[in-house]
């Protein structure tokens, strides 16, 4: 953990590259009107120049630490903020692999069933957005079959598009027809993931997602993309600042579009192979800033979106593993409360793998238990079990193992824990086996949520609606 | 992390199982002799009542909080307390396996194997002690031959044999002939792992291994091994409180055979399957006890030993990986300073696997950069790329990255980071197959440090003479 002055040196660096270099918008002139009247520099029309500490002034002033994010089922509405860690499945991957159809390309199909394994998980508290690419589907009308999918699939809060304004206001607009325009533009109901184009420039179509969403009071996932070396340096504080300065730049613009609307500060920081420039995952450098981001974000009062289930990996192999849990631990201890990519990401998200899925759901179960802390009461200090006992003994059968070995520890039902000679005779599989048939056993006993029908029937309508008004596109 | 309030807790707990259970030591008349002298109180020649704080204040008394464990080459020599982290391989297990040999009996031969290792990788810090037993060599010899092959094939710290005092008196006595008599008196070399017979018994035999080692001024490593439910609680503070207590009865009566002597306190917990009985590992109640044991550790003021790369996993797949990542992680993060089983260990810990061994290590690599911390000095900001970068662009040929690339991230050799379609043309190979190659290579190019041959003739002049003393005997 870093002190007072480092963090403050952090601080610093993030705003003398706001200040001194600054960030481009390039092709949406209200965001650079609302960057102008807030107090900026614009250079050329593109280039924002923010002084120092006005980015973390303009979020301190009207940014909630944290916020709901409301479910259609109140039971899985989530609190973004504060001490609180969601998880959230992979986000993203075109392709989509299980261990008998290999790696293909992802289709509705493969969507809605991930939308299905998550909203089945107790491990997962969201749905996420982008689960897999439906590539079946075009381009500019697929996430509206994506978001209908979260809405009648699941009762898991979710997030929207974010590849055009557009799509992002489709998005919003079924959450109206959802929930009713009234409560949303009072309550959160969807997140907007959106990317920096690193370094140091907000894309157009990006600035309006984040306005759109933020206008809508909906909450903008704010992420800078820092591959060290590529977008941002080489080196771990210079890409952290970077990283810092971008997100608060977009945070900022949010609050300036709607003061007050719920918002996530994002980060995205890995490291490259030295030898190939590919991108790697589960490397000290991300984790050490990981814990610095968390700390940052602290101070700044927002809520922060880090770290997740990462591996570059091609298969779901102790590769994977290692680098997932080198990811999770750093953003789960650092303080995430939102963690993208929780389950399923493989091959530096290019790959959704329905085994990896349910391996790293369980994973984030066991978070959930070290989450609650160590029970210190009476009953868990077990003085009664040591006076029935005594030395030399065992508590196999004492009064206090049979009170309590039911809720006693988390168990990893994936895990094979008997011994060799059971685990041989019984086919000598491994983790990704038991997997495999998890989750198909899971998609057979899905039952979805039921879903109001003059709502499904007005989503519905409205997805037509809108398809009809374009021609299919892949862009 | 745990308040005052909290630790106090636990430490109240800990003396209320000292001074109303008791432990029990069972056949060591002089150990008994010891606590009655310090104001324990004896029930029935074996059980040892001792007084709320006693075993703190005996240990804060005199026990170091950090010492120098001396290799023969002094740049392997290491520091054992503190802020300080030393990772040394897997101990104990029966069996070995490897890729295409499989899962069979440990031999002296794979012994010398993981000794060679281990000396080769930069990732460990110490040899370890029983990296695997030597099946073929009878039981009551093999120590002089495993502490020759760490003395013999390596340069690195190491450990002795507990199995009897005697054979503990045999290890040490080889130390002074590599170190000298006079420089092991005044000079940690060795190191013995000693078990608790949990709950609350000492057993004779393991008292006066600790009394041997402490009384030549070496460090026992008191380790009471807890799976909860078995040997201990079910809950975890139970378990913690008793590991607690039985850890500081032990390093106390270090202390009582000779003051000042290095010591270590140790802590092996973990859950069992509620289904089975089976011992699992990777599961957040033992992490939780992590972090607790290690502010404990700390208040004491003595080294801990905990975590390790353990698993229950009968093969080097991703179950394997988590569950070896979620026990060293907390362990890490909770300061352990000595972390036995830090490669190779896999099924529970009666498997050393060469392949588990090579990935392990290489996690160990990881964790030394993230012990480094992160850089904050100007170069690591890295201002001067972004001026030569700006919006837009890309760092990869910039000059602050030519200056810093090849020291930037740490490289996981093991991993796979290559496109889908090159790691398929090259044959579309798990992590498995990567470190079955390289251990195989690792071994070919190694070369046995020197060692003087006068020193040599007399330890195998030692081992031989020791040998002929007693018949071959299977315990």
């Amino acid at each position: 953990m870093l002190d007072e002055e480092q963090l403050a040196a952090i601080e610093t660096h993030a705003d003398r590259l706001l200040e001194e270099i600054g960030m481009e918008i390039r092709g949406d002139a209200r965001a650079i009107e609302l960057w102008r009247a807030a107090g900026a520099d614009i250079d050329g029309g593109v280039r924002v120049r923010v002084p120092a500490g006005l980015a973390a002034q303009i979020i301190k002033r009207s940014a909630p630490a944290e916020f709901v994010q409301h479910a259609r089922n109140p039971a899985h509405s989530v609190t973004i903020g504060g001490r609180a860690t969601v998880f959230a499945p992979a986000y993203g991957p075109p392709f989509v692999s299980d261990l008998e159809r290999g790696r293909r390309y992802g289709t509705i199909e493969d969507f809605r069933n991930f939308v299905k394994l998550t909203y089945l998980t107790p491990w997962l508290h969201h749905s996420g957005g982008t689960v897999c690419e439906p590539t079946d589907i075009p381009v500019n009308k697929r996430h509206l079959d994506m978001v209908y999918a979260h809405m009648s699939l699941s009762d898991k809060p979710f997030m929207g598009s974010v590849t055009t304004a557009e799509r992002a206001a489709d998005s919003i607009e079924m959450c109206r027809i959802l929930f009713g325009a009234e409560f949303i533009d009072s309550h959160c109901v969807i997140l907007g993931n959106v990317n920096v184009n690193s370094p140091l420039v907000l894309d157009g179509e990006a600035s309006r997602v984040i306005r759109t969403y933020a206008a809508a009071n909906q909450a903008p996932v704010c992420v800078p993309f820092i591959l060290g070396g590529a977008m941002g340096p080489v080196t771990t504080a210079g890409g952290l600042a970077q990283c810092f300065a971008e997100a608060m730049f977009c945070v900022a613009l949010a609050q300036l579009e709607r003061p007050g609307c719920p918002v996530i500060l994002g980060n995205f920081l890995s490291s490259i192979s030295l030898k190939s420039g590919a991108p790697t995952f589960g490397t000290p450098e991300p984790a050490l800033a990981y814990f610095a981001i968390g700390q940052l974000a602290r101070r700044l009062g927002v809520a922060l979106r880090c770290g997740g289930n990462l591996c570059a990996s091609k298969v779901p192999d102790a590769q994977a593993a290692y680098e997932s849990a080198n990811s999770l631990w750093p953003a789960f201890l650092a303080g995430a409360n939102f963690i993208l990519h929780s389950a399923g990401w493989l091959e530096a998200g290019l790959v959704m793998s329905y085994e990896k899925f349910m391996m790293d759901a369980e994973q984030c179960g066991g978070f959930h238990v070290l989450g609650r802390g160590m029970s210190l009461d009476e009953n868990a200090f077990a003085l009664d079990a040591f006076r029935e006992v005594g030395p030399g003994s065992h508590f196999l059968g004492c009064a206090h193992t049979l009170r309590n070995y039911e809720t006693a520890f988390f168990n990893f039902d994936l895990s094979d824990n008997n011994s060799f000679e059971q685990w041989s005779q019984e086919g000598a599989h491994d983790i990704v086996w038991r997997a495999n048939r998890k989750w198909k056993a899971m998609l057979a006993s899905y039952q979805a949520p039921a879903l109001d029908s003059a709502v499904r029937e007005a989503l519905e309508a409205f997805i037509v609606e809108r398809k009809a008004t374009m021609p299919d596109m892949n862009h």
